[in-house]
């Protein structure tokens, strides 16, 4: 998001003032519209960004092997709802530190949350029920808005991470890695930025997030597949054995509602809508969004056509989702020819470092650390060149080592410790027979016979 | 919805002489600002809950065999369409009589709705093209997005049906029990709390339908399962034959498209979005129905492990399916953490009713009995729970019962009368070659050859 | 859309006096309020016509056979990005030649855009970050948004054509195809109407492109498949053999995608939301919208079941689809009784039209030309009906003619040189093995053995 949450109080404050409401008069438009449109935006673009974890679960879905479809949808689904909990329970608040305090009033469940769980946790609360305008944050947004869209981005960090590691992880230590991610690992890189702290009071600029949430998903993603290894008969003999997804149209849906859920997520992050300069420049997200995703898609088409004599669909999917996470450090400052070109190149990049990884036998079974963290690091570095004025590329590059080797240094201790503790990786029958039936005892297609 | 039409009349009206709109002067935002808001909730609510229909129609669609597979992907767009039409022809104004005659004025087609139609139906009217704010209702929302968002409900009701009755019903009797359905019960039912009708009057608590339309279609579902009888070869020498669903992707697709849709369902059914106080609820609405999904979900997937020893998909999506269901009745007062032991029960319901209704020989295809019916009830009768004031144990057990009741008998007589008319059900070869080729002569994955 | 740019750019300036902005008080909501919520019903119409692209790709992909499926993905997404590229290249200022002249100002890519592309192209610019409520056109929206709007359009005529032409084209000359008819052809034929141009001028009624968009793709789609003829073995011995699709699943969620979609086509076409008569003209779009496409698809039930004497599910997806392209010249005034009967024609007009092509043995795979373009031809006709004071029959044959004609020819043209140069149609062997293999070497379900 372009500012953190508390510069936003701060205006919020400072217009009180301004518009400070009577209590005996009904607040008028000019008082309440901006809160009204800005929370809409939240609404709206926070039921965007859940629809990228429905994305993401047909992209992987779609991506993996006929015996692995059941596992992949299990853990998309699982992951998601562990986000909306843990981020609940823990996320917001290590987010958001003090942020959201006064909101608590008089909370019907404080024998428990602020009691026995409070010394430990310290969850999020809502306003309560038919807010008073007076008691409103009127220069932001309701805080149930903010909440119901900044978990999204929680949630999308962990999505990131399940497809690079598909096809051997077993499910559970699988689904603790998430609880550690969503509940710790994200709300506190997120927080150095988004949460007003050092990276934001520093200078870093990360809109919505090729950073915080990308390439911080990508370096959990990395951190795994490594300690986990690559499936078996992926590298052999110095080759590599292509393993192709069972479903391309499933890939394909999944892009399609990743793209249109990136509106939401890029959009959503201006955090206002209620004056001209606000909606104006939602406008101007959207469309630069868009562009970068449509020059991703044909820089993939055209580069893949001439590297390799023919289209690939895979990387063509892949161009759009990096063009889109090229986009994301920066979604507003450029025009669209820049988005173009930011764009264009997040889509080349795919297409030289999947071949790279599999160089470097990272066996990253959905393309997501090209996609998500290469690109993340392009879109990052890039942003000086049309948003010069608030940002410099020293600047940009120590937001991105910083979040992304905390992330990654955590994320391999948890992976480390997981694979000590529970053994993080099915045994060589279960993932030769496919993780469905070993799993979880149940096929995705089950009445499909094999060709 | 929390309050019934006739009040926000009442409310409307009450306002008029505050905002008297000066015939000569433009009306100001404060005057049509509420509106506005209102009409673009009513919208944006009723395009996601239109969404529910493909949900449902992906849900069980991928939980069918996939020799039926088309059958049910052709009820669901065809109940779908139905409905929309019964609703217009009958229900609207069945269900909040007299509402919104004054609308009427000059109507183009009077010469055939007020005509030959009149005496027998009496169709919804929308406003005039280009209606003046002095001839609008600027304490409620235009009936055109009205008419939209509620008719969504209706169809919702129809589609719950669908799936429990699948792999043996005929399709044209099936058809004509959604005409019945969507024109005539659940309207009549849904008058008594929606409708300003007794069960409002006597202090019934159903904010967006958990027994209004949940228990409602699983009610209509659970008649036609009794009057249907289980599939071939399901109960056999007293085991449970599982007959697992042909593609488990689109059954999580279907399951995150509700999900998405869910937000519009409960959300929008806080009628109102143009004060600080409801746009602020809608928030809160938003963040309590993902919750309940999430720990639904979760739920499921922990006592399907704990039960099984693996988790299954197919409870952990109607573990999803049934925690919505659950915060149906009351998405807005609970806490998030009431939303998550809420919804959490509505999960575990799901895992402990599907295998209760298989020992008692009802064979729901899909699980909608457990999800919408059980759940319903959870959903209605824990209300009074966080919403003390509005409502108590009692009135709620009497709702669910009169509108359960209702339904369920009404919908027993038709199933019967259809049964003895025109039959329901395909013959025993049709069944077992799958209704595809008998009912429609065309396959779902022609190319695909079965393992 | 119903009114053309120019009007409202009129009127914008018309209410300055009115509105003038204080430049030194911050502006109230009745000055900027209708800019906000006809801005923000230009960005959720947006995302939502977006969502018609996944939902072609969809709808093709199930229809055609199985060894096509990834091909017919890869175009889906290519026309796509596409479109998007060319639109903003050229598309947008052909369409609305010097009515965003004034927005420019000091463009940041001028040193490119204006100089060295300058004088062959005319990018469309955005508004500069932060635009000023004093700089903005208040009577009608962002820039921005209305281009990310009307892209959406744009990229629909180009998804219109890939469905007619499936299992036989060339991957690359299909895309040439695509930039010319997104960057020139549909911008031209558009701007008649939608630019202020002759059409406009002389009473042309289209409200959101039941002819400019969608018979002007039927048109671009008829004539390649005339020059590139019908695939092999489609009419054999005076026979039409059926080539069933290979996933009728598939096909049914984008045709609920797109119906999904056009309530963003037809009610962001309203171009404001933002007084009382607008908004509630929207809802009236949105169930007009939403009537037209469930009578279609019932009409279609119905005839196919008493034609055939069997349901046919592609002929009701199509039917409904037919309903909303027949309710698109004219969503707003009709009745809902009147979008009943005119959606419910088009949906018998499918009935009709798909088995008279075969006759004329022009080979439409998912039976686009009687959905866009027949039903286009009567939904432009019919408009007169309900809204005559705005139009006469004369006028909308004129410009069914002219749009179509034109579109039709240069189409032809097109089609014809690409033809010569490049060849259009893949070698026999190519068709008989399928696309995948041969343009892509990429199979869309590589582990399901063919039945």
């Amino acid at each position: 998001m372009k500012l953190t949450k508390y510069l936003f109080v701060g205006v919020a404050f400072a217009l009180l003032p301004t518009f400070a409401l009577a209590q005996d008069a009904a607040p008028t438009f000019d008082e309440i519209g901006p809160y009204l449109m800005t929370t809409l935006l939240f609404l709206v673009s926070g039921f965007l960004v859940f629809w990228m974890a429905a994305g993401f679960a047909m992209l992987e879905a779609g991506l993996v092997r006929s015996k692995n479809v059941t596992t992949q949808l299990t853990k998309n689904i699982a992951l998601y709802s562990l986000s909306a909990i843990m981020y609940w329970l823990v996320g917001f608040n290590l987010m958001y530190p003090g942020a959201f305090d006064d909101v608590a009033g008089t909370y019907p469940d404080a024998w428990l949350i602020g009691g026995w769980l409070g010394p430990f946790f310290n969850p999020a609360v809502l306003e309560p029920v038919g807010l008073a305008a007076a008691a409103a944050d009127l220069g932001y947004a309701s805080v149930a808005s903010d909440f119901f869209f900044q978990l999204m981005f929680c949630a999308t960090t962990a999505s990131i991470v399940s497809g690079t590691l598909a096809e051997r992880i077993k499910l559970w230590p699988f689904l603790i890695f998430v609880v550690v991610l969503t509940g710790f690992i994200y709300p506190i890189g997120a927080s150095w930025q988004w949460g007003t702290g050092w990276l934001a009071q520093m200078g870093f600029y990360d809109f919505a997030g090729s950073t915080v949430v990308h390439a911080a998903g990508g370096f959990a993603a990395l951190a795994g597949a490594i300690v986990l290894g690559a499936r078996i008969g992926k590298y052999k003999d110095g080759r590599v054995v292509p393993m192709p997804g069972s479903n391309l149209a499933l890939a394909t849906l999944g892009t399609f509602i990743l793209w249109l859920g990136w509106f939401g997520f890029n959009g959503g992050s201006q955090l206002a809508a209620g004056t001209v300069g606000d909606i104006t420049d939602v406008g101007r997200i959207f469309a630069n969004t868009n562009m970068a995703a449509a020059a991703g898609a044909v820089a993939a088409l055209i580069f893949t056509q001439v590297m390799y004599r023919k289209v690939d669909l895979t990387m063509v999917l892949n161009g759009a989702l990096a063009g889109l996470v090229s986009i994301t450090a920066s979604p507003l400052e450029p025009t669209l020819f820049g988005a173009l070109w930011i764009g264009g190149v997040g889509g080349i990049i795919v297409v030289f470092m999947v071949p790279l990884l599999d160089r470097l036998k990272i066996d990253d079974v959905v393309g997501a650390i090209p996609a998500h963290l290469i690109a993340g690091f392009w879109g990052t570095i890039v942003v000086p060149v049309y948003a010069g004025a608030d940002s410099n590329f020293g600047t940009q590059f120590v937001g991105f080592v910083a979040i992304g080797g905390f992330t990654f240094v955590v994320s391999l201790v948890v992976w480390i410790v997981l694979k000590g503790v529970l053994g993080i990786r099915v045994s060589e029958e279960a993932e030769i027979n496919g993780l469905d039936m070993s799993e979880l005892g149940m096929e995705a297609y089950p009445e499909f016979a094999k060709g």
